[in-house]
């Protein structure tokens, strides 16, 4: 039988069994295990294992059409012998420099954690797997609510390092922009608006989940577990923080980028004001003794052309002081 | 009798009768049914109908006023014997890129679901009609509160479909603006801002009718219902998540029109000054000697006109290098 | 004895006496009436007729202070045996388009209910009038709780009609702004924004009136009724959402408004450009021969002004093409 | 012994001693008076006061280090057997168009009311008096609540004015705009902006001081006095209604003045383009037969010269023609 | 044994034994001391100290964890036989214009307070320990929960000099928009809103800190040091309060800085507008007498020339009149 990218890990706090890519019904025949149970499925796409797990620990139907027609937003449902949670995990596409999603949903009860992920390249739980191998963790010793806390502490990790590189491109941004802004970049300040306003709906409902899951009275968390899970609460305000701070630095990098426009502008417009103001007198000047009148006395004048260079030069030296007085250079 | 565009449904766990087109009368006269009955009536401007079934099923005269009469923002009001829901279902008309409304009243007791609508032409609840036809279906073994959550649902999801086109107006009109910004597309801005305003406000008291439903203590609401209407509300709030989004994406396509506006003004400036700043000064030269003094030594110097276009191809030259530096092109 | 501008009602569900015009001892004397009271005071500033009052029905000094001095926001007070409302009528005066207020003063008990107005030109109580004398209407048969609904419903349906006529300016003013917009729009828009806001802040706090009628738990406002001034209620709120999207539109014209002279500042620009480009190098090359060297071949030769011509005609052709390519026009 | 601008009032229903400026011994030797006291200190800095008083009855030592060192923002503190009040007096200083604030501290209990101020110009307190000294005074027969209320709603009373004052300068200002903008207009526009956010910032916790005084279940203050400390309650709403109000027009205001720059640069542009569009090209063609090419048959054609004017004045009307027909002026 | 940059005080309201520089053994090995006691460690780097101490009073892991890797935003948790405390130090650095922060946990059970700081140079908890030396201080006759007050408000107190420090910054900035802005002032309008989100972001957690010390009901937190820590929670709103207000003046700064470029840009605007309508039109009619038509009929009048200049005049004197009319100048 083929296998399903199924991992299989059988824990407690002695033994520490993990299987990869096993079937689904490996996992399921032999069920009368000790300890505690995560079984992680990498595709939600194949029907056949998720109805196999749904009816074998008797999943609530809308859960079951949650997990496989996953629209929604971050989610968290109490089902008393089961708690259910959706989350979105983030990546960041460095090429398109967009953000890519995927849809993880976790379900636990007293024995058994199940995890469904789509198709993951860099696994955010490899770091959990690493736990739980070590023998003298937390984790191991735990109850399955603790390893939940283990999977949620790792998604909102990952969150962190995404924050971090928007921070550093926004760090970037806010160089170039003071030193030469180009519409290049209210592009990028457009796309990073974008991008931490899809942070902030994936991250603020995620909250919502770990309040719910403090509050819960169901006896699937424990309260030593509510201390641990309070400290990714704190986290996911934490992120919440960040992303407003990061909102306001853009929208803060967009009035410097349209105020220096508007300042070059204004450069612009100096710069054609002085030289038309001193040259358009002038040629006025010189035009007057190129017209062709017979009675021009000036024209018959020794020191009428000596006279224009002065009236020039005085025009001059007269308008570049009236424009170093108004401090336009 | 003419028949007065009102559908019937009688359905529970083993039967489903389906009437079209019958009279009022014809849907009242037998109501010693079993089972579920679902009415619906496509018009609520017969005043007739409303009358006869408001009599029957002892409506509360507020309500007959709301739905004669709806003027209202989407309401909830549980009147113990019966809940009365007030909807607003939106459709696009993609010609005239607005958003057109249609008032959809549902009233519920523990057996009958009547269903106002005004003329609707693609009908949402269509859908329904179908999974009341499916033997299997859950609608055929739950009862009438669950058809209700089936409506609302229909409705909610008709919304997503408006949401998503409007989303991609809004992609198209980012590539608009990103390369080619017109005066149009601000107009295009302003429309869609409208319809998200307006959505906005239709899904927001949705939400709130979700709420009450979810916190009744009312019998006609059952328990197992509620995981599903809990459901519908987080699609609400998913909803006002993505409209929320796309206000903003809206309000930063504004800033990147405004400032491209700017950008260009600023192009447009640069050339004038650019052509302005070399010619003015080189005219001004020209005609220095197109006067006509009689006294003038350079006119009959030999290599004056020369030296004319020498200092011309200087000041040229000069200008250009002073724009290059200046970055002006 | 002068009648003081006062009316009053008798009525229940047998009797309806209406007297016009009586003077304020009338009304007090036979105070042994049966069924409910309504006493309309035309004027407040009377100040005999206001004490009165007060004494005859034992007001609050406080309550007196508000009617006299009305200074306040609406208002809503509890006294246990009589409940105070203090209210603002609002009139739209469509000459100098500002709104004007005026102040309504509504005071009752379980059997009378009183009304101070200022001195309405159109009185919006004529409707509940016209109610009160017809046999069958439900506010015969209620108490003066659902007299006191009456008399806010006709408020509140007031303000409608008011945001409506705003809305109509608001839509033509769009139109004007989308095709021609011009300084006096700017004003308009200011001018409705200011009214928006005028019309917000009397309706938020006759919201929070009825939120306070609705959670009374005074024997004076009964359960019935109750449904009837949530209706009102949810009325309220309806306004406050078209006053919010009333309040987003104008801003939004704003930033067509602005944009648009942007835009066509921007259109100005090119013109001038476009034409300063073309003719100022194509002015300094005739400048060139205009020149009085006697050293110019150009000059003698016979094809130079032809030549002169053909370079004339190639710049013009040149920058037309520039300009066409860049897509000035 | 020197006295210490201490005013010393000793009221019940039936007498009224107003002593002033006695010394602090005088006030604190005699406690055993009927009736209650309020005791009014001109002066914090004074440290001897304050220690005696303190020591007299018995405060907090936190209390004397709010009153001798009020940084705070306004405040309420309840020490069961006293009451803490901390307010911020403003007033309007007309010449330099800015806000000064001066601190008064309340302290009561149910026989004494002891006030800190500032060195009070004009004094708020004047008309509270002014009432303790009339016979039938409510606060004559009232406890010391009620003069507590009568000094909050004096000072309530003293924002309403410097509101009133700033919504004439904004009222004034606006004409301003509209008909003449200048620099000026926007620095009163940035000030007034202040003085509104300063008003908001004193007016915020004092309406919080009264939310706690209305919720206040220590014996202190009574049922009958809360009726009119909610009636202080709206009146601070209203104000601060009234600052969101003002707010909005500084804001529009802004709006008028940046578009109304906007248009009036268009205005100058138009002027520019227009002239220049108009006499560049003519320009030209007069500089074409102004070259001195021995070749140009036009010269010698006799109606040369009339032909050129007649190619201007075409150009001319020409150009006034397409201005027209584009609404430039 | 090499100390560890640790301090060590014992104090009761008899003693107070304080030790610099002592080893972390030498802190532990004695704890059979009477009195309350306060460890201050100065390096958290350190994992030796800090695991020995975890050790020695049992901290909890995660507290550990938030030690030794202080990610968090200010934080506070409970572990009922242990509060812990984390706050963010904030320093100016002046030079380059920029916060810096440092990291402080607070420890504290019945007995002892340990503090772990990051390696401050200036010390905001030496006015604490000058506190503890006063013998008739508050603090030496309170439990640890007084000292943990003292330690908070010092904290507090160095923000409000930040406050104060950035306030003078924006004051100045403020003068130098008004006089003369340049883009330095938008980059420093700018890094000030930064700082202000920065500050915010750090003191709003801090809040949440107070709050959750003044509704606890862990016995650690007594009674009446409730009341002072709720005057610094009422600093702590007033900090914010600070910064909302800074930040609207930084927005009004940013205002007032756009519209001062475009008020100066029009006055560019007009000065060559009004050179150019004056020159450009003036050269217009010498280059007609420039022209060399032999048959032009003024060339040869004698007065040719005068009524030229006498044109010149006439239109130079029309046109500055018109540009005084429109006010231009």
């Amino acid at each position: 039988m083929k296998s399903d990218k199924i991992s299989f890990i059988n824990y407690n706090k002695d033994i520490c069994t993990f299987k990869k890519d096993v079937s689904i019904d490996q996992c399921l025949e032999n069920s009368q295990f000790e300890g505690h149970i995560w079984i992680d499925i990498d595709s939600t796409d194949n029907k056949t294992i998720v109805d196999k797990i749904a009816t074998c620990f008797s999943f609530h139907p809308l859960m079951i059409d949650n997990i496989q027609n996953p629209k929604q937003r971050p989610k968290y449902e109490d089902f008393e012998h089961q708690i259910f949670i959706f989350l979105k995990l983030i990546t960041l596409n460095n090429e398109l420099e967009s953000l890519e999603t995927e849809n993880i949903s976790i379900v636990f009860d007293s024995k058994v954690v199940i995890t469904f992920q789509g198709n993951v390249e860099g696994d955010v739980f490899e770091e959990v797997r690493k736990k739980i191998n070590t023998t003298k963790n937390k984790v191991r010793k735990s109850n399955t609510d603790f390893l939940v806390y283990e999977l949620l502490e790792a998604t909102v990790e990952s969150y962190f390092k995404i924050i971090e590189q928007l921070g550093e491109k926004i760090e970037v941004l806010e160089t170039t922009i003071m030193s030469r802004p180009d519409s290049a970049a209210l592009r990028k300040i457009y796309r990073l608006k974008r991008s931490m306003m899809f942070l902030r709906k994936t991250i603020w409902p995620m909250r919502e989940i770990l309040n719910n899951l403090l509050r819960s009275d169901n006896d699937l968390v424990c309260e030593t577990s509510k201390i641990y899970l309070r400290d990714v609460y704190e986290h996911c305000t934490q992120l919440l923080d960040h992303i407003e701070i990061h909102r306001e630095m853009l929208a803060g990098l967009l009035d410097i980028y349209l105020s220096s426009i508007s300042y070059r502008m204004n450069a612009v417009m100096k710069v054609l004001t002085i030289i038309s103001t001193i040259f358009i007198p002038l040629t006025f000047i010189t035009s007057i003794y190129g017209m062709n009148f017979e009675f021009m006395p000036e024209l018959k004048w020794q020191f009428g052309y000596t006279m224009v260079w002065g009236v020039v030069v005085a025009i001059t030296i007269g308008m570049l002081y009236y424009f170093k007085k108004k401090r336009w250079f």
